[in-house]
């Protein structure tokens, strides 16, 4: 008798992988079975299953690489150092030169927001008399463009820095490295959404002429604001740092309030500077981005590693940088942000994904933190058990748990951090991004907040230049 | 054929009942069968089911008493509006009073803690020169003790005010009542937890001479400060505002700090002043129990109310008071707490549940909130899934839930609030009560932190005072 038939006269215990449909019959017929629920790597995709067998063969320098890289993301130490103009600390930063968020960017293919925040810009530096100008002057090339990852900065939304502007100074004192961000204006009609109203511009004078000078005296009193301790805390307290950071925010203010009065402010000007942080929620923003950027440039660059160094959306293209392929962006086109509007707004006005606000999630904070804030979900869409799936999921494209940063409702397990590009092209899970929406004209502001995904393309085309093929 | 032997000779499907014993055979044999998990109500005690059919007859009244307590409950309005002397505003405060914690208490059954920390409040008022002085006022009568919720007020652990000490003054601005507590002193070697030492009666003075001027000028300059919204936000970032009070008191002090501007209160006193509320985490958890016994005081002394209006211990009895039977103390010996020991302490060092704390878990918060602080296991004991099932368990012994102060992990829904006496007796289900951990013997501070359980003697008797039986 052949095995073949030997082995349907016995009683068939089958093992059904991959496609359900067969596991269906089985059910249907009475058979004992268990069903594998899998599909093929990469979606089975040859020059990709290609890529993963060649970074195979070097799995253990890819490893050794990624631990290190972990390592230094979770060793990292973000302390906010200082308050400066951008062009005194950002380097190449100059007067003609204007920021922006995401991946390089032409002004042709710029979108509402980014063309709205940088006419805004140029307005308020005095370099533009009016929109016209300012967008001649851009176009005549006699002002530039360019990524503020290429400047050691990040910026949310349209992330647009120019040469006056205020920037916070974040040091990791680990490494060494420092990144730079602009101080947060607050919700609504803001520049980062490509609002430039004359309210706009003024509240950035005051940014500049009364509430940089104070916060600068303020942190240089306190020798340094330890933003790792305050995240770490603000986990606990239903934030994931970058759409919600209500209680990063209260921490901060609480623990500057001793050194507003070492440092001297005026009572008039803690008046004032008290008034602004007390209404916007969203202040620690800024400070968590750059305390991410700070981390994550300190795992950037080291050869065979496989993890990403960021993630920035310029409103147009979505890109990436990984630390084993250095300072070149892979992009695609930026996805389409699912989320709540405020009233008067819906998906038709909406922007596609826009800022470099994304490096909270490379660093496993925002959507991938979103077990930690259950109340997000009133602003972002979706519920309290979705945000848990989130976390849980992302855990599945991640090198490890950073255990500083842990997840109360996860019994204290940490947020899945270090982006592994093999594993988002093996699984097909693409990271979830937690973020603002702009309208997607120039001068118009914030319309709404919620979810949307990396696109996968980005990731394919690092894992083939990872790879070498 | 008799019915019986009929029924049997059918296909059998039961319902059991109660014992779960039956249910257990059922299963063993194979026969169809429901289980519904019954007791008798009140423990099957005869008297007490007789107090709960009288309170039945009544029910209309019962219901619309309850429901109008509740409704007080739920549209209080606390707002935070001075802090002044205890003598200048707390009703019959006097130099030779000194108000401890809750129900009324005889010096010589007094427990350490609370003798501790009456010592501490004669040695700072000047009016004895040494712990042995002190003692002696108070046996020979000189100086005699009154329950804080006597005079409006409430006292975490000892509970103890003298006429000299700072208080927060909070108003209910919807029924324009009006509630008292001291300003918190932080953790360890503290007055309210029975401690003396000079340390401790130099930190009073300063409170008296430096913060509580400062903070006077500072709510003053708010315009008063809405402690409902506090704790309502507060519970979205992981407070229950009893034992975890990180949120509420961040916020406040984000909030207060364009006042500390406007009040021109100097650099120097807000260095110190924010120092000092830098390091406290609890410094919010005075004025959470001030607005909850605001809340509860709204709904006091209602005829047919059924609903808990105070729980509170002196370390020595655990007493309730119940809006239908006024101002009468139903009390019974004060339990244990099971919790978490400092380094260095033990379950053996630590003095049974103590304090006017417990009218946050009376006005739907602390222990009845424990869902919304999943962090505040590490400090308490359990899991976070503990926390949410004390929070569900807490929904059957209460009116209703309060809409203002929801949870986001349970969908946004609002805290159980309005303990209802008789179901607390019907259905054998104590209230939880989340709280701190005072050494037994007078003068050494806290130990620990844990959870207990309000003892079912005080429910009992007092459904029969309600029942007038």
């Amino acid at each position: 008798m052949s095995p073949v038939v030997d082995l349907f006269r016995r009683e068939l215990r089958v093992i059904n992988v991959g496609l359900r449909e067969f596991a269906d019959t089985l059910r249907e017929v009475g058979a004992q079975h268990v069903h594998v629920d899998w599909r093929p790597p990469a979606g089975g995709k040859p020059e990709l299953m290609a890529a993963l067998s060649e970074l195979e063969e070097r799995f253990d320098a890819v490893e050794s690489a990624n631990r290190e890289a972990f390592e230094r993301i979770c060793g990292s130490q973000p302390v906010w150092i200082d308050v400066a103009r951008a062009d005194e600390v950002v380097p190449g930063m100059r007067q003609n030169v204007v920021l922006h968020a995401g991946p390089p960017l032409r002004w042709e293919e710029a979108c509402g927001p980014v063309r709205g925040a940088v006419i805004g810009a140029l307005l308020y530096e005095g370099l533009a008399g009016s929109p016209a100008e300012a967008e001649r002057l851009v176009q005549n090339g006699e002002v530039q463009l360019s990524p503020c990852h290429h400047h050691g900065a990040v910026g949310p939304m349209a992330g647009v820095v120019s040469a006056s502007m205020p920037v916070v100074v974040v040091e990791n004192r680990a490494y060494g490295n420092r990144a730079f961000a602009t101080l947060n204006e607050g919700l609504g009609k803001v520049l980062r959404f490509g609002a430039y109203s004359e309210e706009v511009i003024s509240r950035l004078r005051w940014m500049r002429d009364v509430l940089a000078p104070a916060l600068r005296d303020v942190v240089r009193a306190s020798g340094g604001i330890d933003l790792k301790q305050i995240i770490a805390r603000a986990l606990h307290m239903g934030d994931e740092c970058h759409n919600r950071n209500a209680a990063a925010t209260s921490l901060l203010v609480r623990g500057l309030l001793p050194h507003f009065g070492s440092a001297g402010v005026s009572g008039a000007v803690v008046a004032e500077v008290g008034e602004f942080l007390s209404r916007n929620d969203h202040f620690f923003l800024n400070l968590s981005m750059a305390a991410c950027k700070a981390t994550m440039d300190a795992a950037h660059g080291m050869p065979n590693c496989t993890l990403v160094t960021a993630m920035a959306r310029n409103g147009t293209r979505f890109g990436i940088r990984v630390s084993g392929t250095g300072d070149r962006w892979f992009t695609a086109a930026a996805p389409r942000v699912n989320g709540l509007y405020f009233v008067g707004f819906t998906a038709e006005d909406a922007n596609p994904d826009l800022g470099d606000s994304s490096i909270t999630e490379t660093a496993g904070l925002g959507g991938f933190a979103m077990a930690a804030a259950p109340a997000i979900v009133q602003f972002v869409g979706g519920t309290p058990e979705d945000a848990v799936a989130l976390t849980r999921e992302m855990g599945e494209i991640c090198f490890g748990r950073n255990q500083t940063f842990t997840i109360p409702v996860l019994g204290f397990v940490g947020t899945p951090a270090g982006i592994d590009v093999r594993k988002v092209v093996e699984t097909g899970i693409t990271p979830v991004i937690n973020t603002g929406i702009a309208h997607r004209e120039a001068g118009m502001g914030q319309v709404g907040a919620g979810l949307t995904r990396a696109p996968m393309e980005c990731f394919e085309e690092a894992l083939q230049a990872l790879a070498g093929l």
